[in-house]
């Protein structure tokens, strides 16, 4: 996972979680956000246009594992106050993704010419909160030591449908040794809001992973013979599954260009 | 594991655990106490001279995973009121077993005749409390269900020494679907009184279990393709450090005869 490029020489402070949306904002930092603000809670995005967003919004609530929504706006209204007074979702992230019929047209820095009064923003928790858990744990990540997208692959676990939205669960993979795997599910079970504990580990072939060498998304990492695969549910089913259902409109953000929130990961634990 | 064996045909409430234990002093209750007092805890006896006394303390400290201490009496005392006011050590387990330097030299129904004024008791927590857990939540108990004695290996984890007594950890192994490996390290970290999360999963070997179907004490069960091995640490690691370092005098438990306590499962669980 590429760190943050800084565009200009000084950003006033890259722990100040809106110090760096007001970065982003100006265009001072570009690409991922992985390691911006640490501490703070970074979400996935999705918008959608509100005749859509009731649908969404069930399929989030039915499958909270994958799609914890940790941020929700009011239609039409770019303010997500509950996680920065000042956040404006139209322009804090470093690059979106917008979407017609399934199909990728832009991917601006800012998306003031495509906001609409009938946009509802969803803000759905990411991995990144569980892994700071992790790591400051002491149970290392292969990915971020090797500097690579975490592996991702489609299952055969069906989320439960809503309107047009439905599809497998994603999930992402972290090779650990047993004992480490045993102290992430304790960890990341406090963590219901980013995912929460895993959903499976040590058979991938049992949800649907044929082939634990090649993700279907983001790096391949090495599973050593003294390490199981752990998988998590991954913020990329509701991005999946919206690609799935090709809506008329839809915006996401650009894969690792996160949306930096003033939320702790301290806080969002449940114990 | 077979059900407690009635030889009166009236026991007057096995569900209260005062009742439970006087039976067990009067001789009505026979074998083991698995089933007896449902939501109490059980537990795993060692009864040592005061003089090595000492030593055993430091040892179940220092390893508090397969030697969880739930009850320790003054020496010479046979209550344990902490666990039950009426509470006698020298009555009130099914069976005993009595070492003379390593020997086991007698396996009676009641230690009064074997009594000193040194003796110390401990009492160490059993699985028996988190397997209720587990079956409460709809994790199947393999075991249980082939009315046999859960699989236990020594290990090549080896436990902190304190003076004579030394050894490895000893586990026991219950084969889980993945899902269900996850929410039980979830259900037994609620309970550090009685051997807590899970040591090991999905890798035997690497923690010196060369073959998963030869248990070295208790029953083999299956371990399907669909399921991972989980393992515990396990209240016969104290069994087996204290027949190891053959100590002259000893007693504990007969195997499946706990002690059945007043302290309820619930409260000893730690969330």
């Amino acid at each position: 996972m590429a760190i943050a490029q800084f565009r200009a020489p000084h950003v006033a402070d890259v722990t100040d979680p809106a110090a760096v949306r007001r970065a982003i904002r100006r265009g001072d930092i570009t690409g991922h956000t992985a390691g911006l603000a640490p501490g703070r809670v970074q979400g996935n995005l999705a918008i959608l246009p509100k005749d859509l967003a009731a649908d969404f919004l069930r399929f989030c609530t039915l499958n909270p594992k994958p799609c914890p929504i940790i941020g929700l706006s009011e239609p039409g209204d770019p303010a997500v106050p509950s996680l920065g007074a000042d956040l404006d979702i139209r322009t804090d992230l470093p690059r979106y993704r917008v979407w017609k019929d399934g199909v990728m047209v832009d991917e601006p820095t800012d998306i003031r010419s495509w906001w609409r009064d009938d946009l509802v923003s969803f803000v759905i928790g990411c991995s990144f909160s569980f892994e700071e858990a992790l790591i400051q744990d002491g149970i290392p990540m292969r990915h971020i030591g090797c500097n690579t997208t975490v592996p991702m692959w489609r299952t055969n676990i069906a989320c439960a449908p809503a309107g047009p939205f439905a599809g497998p669960m994603v999930v992402s993979m972290r090779p650990l040794k047993p004992a480490d795997a045993i102290r992430a599910v304790q960890i990341t079970s406090r963590f219901p809001a980013v995912h929460g504990a895993p959903v499976h580990l040590g058979l991938p072939e049992q949800i649907g992973i044929r082939d634990i060498t090649k993700p279907d998304y983001g790096d391949p990492v090495e599973v050593k013979p003294d390490e199981l695969p752990v998988f998590w549910a991954c913020g990329v089913t509701p991005q999946s599954v919206i690609a799935a259902a090709k809506p008329p409109f839809a915006i996401t953000h650009a894969p690792g260009s996160m949306l930096v929130t003033d939320l702790t990961n301290s806080r969002i634990a449940a114990l």
